[in-house]
């Protein structure tokens, strides 16, 4: 027995995850970039483009010389040749009354300020052509350092790549970027009726499925998951895998089980006894996830979870990942939300933060969407299939009615059926 | 020069993607089983959970034991002892007026129905325990079977697995999955002003931007991109850069640039001439987007896509995506839509589909999100970087006015700033 919980909120546990400071940075090429967050702000090394390019196939010309011009009044210029793509556009300067054959993304020939698009000429034959609309300088061409100048600012500290964004730092010459180390995370199981799921159960016993739900939502959030496996319920053999985990090293804990306060539950007792270890919390007001514990070591993070995967599921998208995140250097949950109304009444306590598994579905008509509680005995799995997110019953509501609206957390890398728009 | 387009709808181009078929199945155990997708359903080799167990730590008993029971008047059950965890229920045989310790997860013994909770029970001695409510038939007790039965469904064919879906499966026994092949996707970039991005551009020359760009899209749906580097604008060398992709093998290739019907613009030509390939679309009525071609040889996609980025990158989005996840097995393009109101008159014209790039903010008062149009010159690159999403403006509009609601495509990986809701 581990005494009693000392409730506190959630607002209040996250606030103790700031003591964890971001993990040490590395550089990566842009091959290996995708979905991680950047360490430094990214400045151009240099004026892009670094040159002024056409952005329409047509002539370069100088501006002027096009002025009044019309379909029924053309400009008559000499065609002082043609700049092939990827020369210079030095290579070629235009005198009044000139103009040269551009394509897009050419660059522009010396004392061309502007190109006519080519649907916009005629030519009349090898060294003439006929403009039909005029053009003002700038017109069609990108200027140099119009894009980004030299040192201007192209993404921000704590920003997460994007394919977009890794293009965007090809283009400019940054073929390799600063991002925070990934989080490594622990993974172990506690219960002495657990078997690791390619064993056949014995009577009373039951497959380890926390491990493998665990490490995969730790991928999902972009940490690298190492399951030590599963232990008894003793606290020699706890303090002995939270000990393996120390020595990996892992920037965090996660320890599912034997984090309540019953006979069984040893987690508090075991972090408690680890040298240099604080515990900071012991209780959640939350529902379900009570029975959590956060305590640090160093910089090290040892969570104990809910021993039922639907409670550690739901403590680990409000507790761990917005950990995970702040250590990968991100500033939010990364978690999207929706509004939703529900299907029927949701009782709760006032007091207490509820989350409510919801299968959600849209309506046509006024484009809502509607959350329908996955309800389902605790401990059953099945429930945990049928749902696509988390309603939060607010701790200052007694319950939701029927057709009230309520946010919705969705469960990441899932699209609902059904739920084209919302 | 290649001739004219042939426009066809988004409705038409998603169509011709019906004649590539989902890759073939391959097995892969549950840690490398996160997002991909069920080839076949799958159903429960086992009853779960395997016997009778108890949800709450307490007391199993016979629950017409505890009948009539109350503070007041509790039942008097004798111990008979205590089912520890991982131990068979058979154990232990209830006789009428017995209780045995039970804690939650643990097996009930034989003859008992249900569970009393700690909560509602007081230990008089080790051999006696006083009943303070009682229970009915099935409470506090998952029934064998109750989760799934042997040969329940228990995910369809064509769901991406998430982290919860992987611990079922490990629940019920099942330590690999059949999934779909991960397409191959071989990018080649065109232009004769392109070099890699880890060169120093000469005059007139440019970084390759796409070739980044759509391997890591490629890589965020799912996909393994091969990047084969840069062709010159030369019909040679992009049908020798078709068959280095025929040769990989290749599922789908993608070539960006020369896709237009300009002088320099081949691959129309190239996709014609390669043995056994058939074009199946030149032009897209989108915006951007339009010079689009889709051919097919045997089962392997190649598409030409604009050489500018922002465009390739909306037609990544609307035209490829799909494929990529139709080969990988799944019925939707797995983009995130939601609805946004505008922030201004945003024009267009009736015949053609418009994806305008926006920036996305939430305003507090009815929780609506704004879409502001991130404009910029053909060609720039820092739109790209600072929009949220694309707005849609559907074919048959001549635009929207301010205020006006439209559907917002999300970029997939990116968390809108002070986008919490919607």
């Amino acid at each position: 027995m581990q005494g009693f919980f000392q409730l506190i909120s959630t607002a209040e546990f996250l606030g103790l995850l700031d003591r964890f400071p971001p993990l040490a940075t590395e550089r990566v090429p842009l091959a290996r970039g995708l979905g991680r967050i950047l360490a430094d702000e990214v400045t151009s090394p240099e004026a892009l483009p670094p040159f002024a390019r056409a952005t329409m196939d047509g002539f370069a010309v100088r501006a002027r010389d096009t002025f009044g011009c019309s379909d029924s009044e053309p400009a008559l210029l000499t065609i002082a040749g043609e700049i092939a793509m990827g020369r210079a556009g030095s290579e070629l300067a235009l005198l009044p009354g000139q103009a040269a054959t551009i394509w897009t993304g050419g660059a522009l020939p010396s004392q061309a300020d502007s190109v006519v698009m080519v649907e916009y000429s005629h030519r009349l034959d090898e060294r003439t052509v006929e403009i039909q609309r005029p053009v003002a300088p700038g017109d069609n061409v990108i200027r140099e350092g119009e894009d980004y100048a030299h040192d201007a600012v192209v993404l921000r500290r704590g920003h997460q790549l994007r394919p977009q964004d890794l293009g965007v730092l090809a283009g400019i010459g940054i073929t390799s970027v600063a991002v925070h180390r990934r989080p490594r995370v622990a993974i172990i199981s506690t219960g002495d009726e657990l078997i690791p799921p390619e064993r056949q159960p014995a009577p009373g016993q039951i497959r380890d499925i926390n491990s493998t739900t665990l490490a995969a939502l730790v991928e999902e959030c972009g940490g690298e998951a190492v399951a030590l496996g599963i232990t008894s319920d003793s606290p020699e053999e706890l303090s002995e895998a939270c000990r393996k985990a120390l020595a990996l090293p892992a920037d965090a804990v996660l320890l599912s089980g034997g984090s309540s306060v019953g006979r069984r539950d040893f987690t508090l007792e075991v972090f408690a006894r680890l040298e240099h270890t604080e515990v900071l919390a012991h209780g959640v007001s939350i529902r379900p996830g009570k029975p959590t514990i956060l305590a640090r070591r160093d910089n090290i993070a040892f969570f104990g979870l809910p021993g039922h995967v639907g409670s550690a599921i739901v403590v680990f998208h409000l507790l761990v990942r917005p950990l995970l995140r702040r250590l990968a250097g991100a500033a939010d949950d990364g978690l999207r939300r929706i509004r939703a109304v529900t299907s029927e009444q949701i009782p709760s306590v006032v007091g207490r933060e509820d989350y409510v598994r919801v299968a959600l579905h849209q309506e046509d008509a006024p484009r809502r969407v509607t959350a329908t509680p996955v309800y389902g005995k605790s401990g059953l799995l099945n429930p945990l299939v049928r749902a696509d997110g988390l309603l939060i019953i607010k701790r200052d509501t007694e319950g939701l009615d029927e057709g009230e609206e309520a946010e919705v957390l969705l469960f990441p890398g899932h699209h609902p059926a059904g739920l084209a728009t919302y």
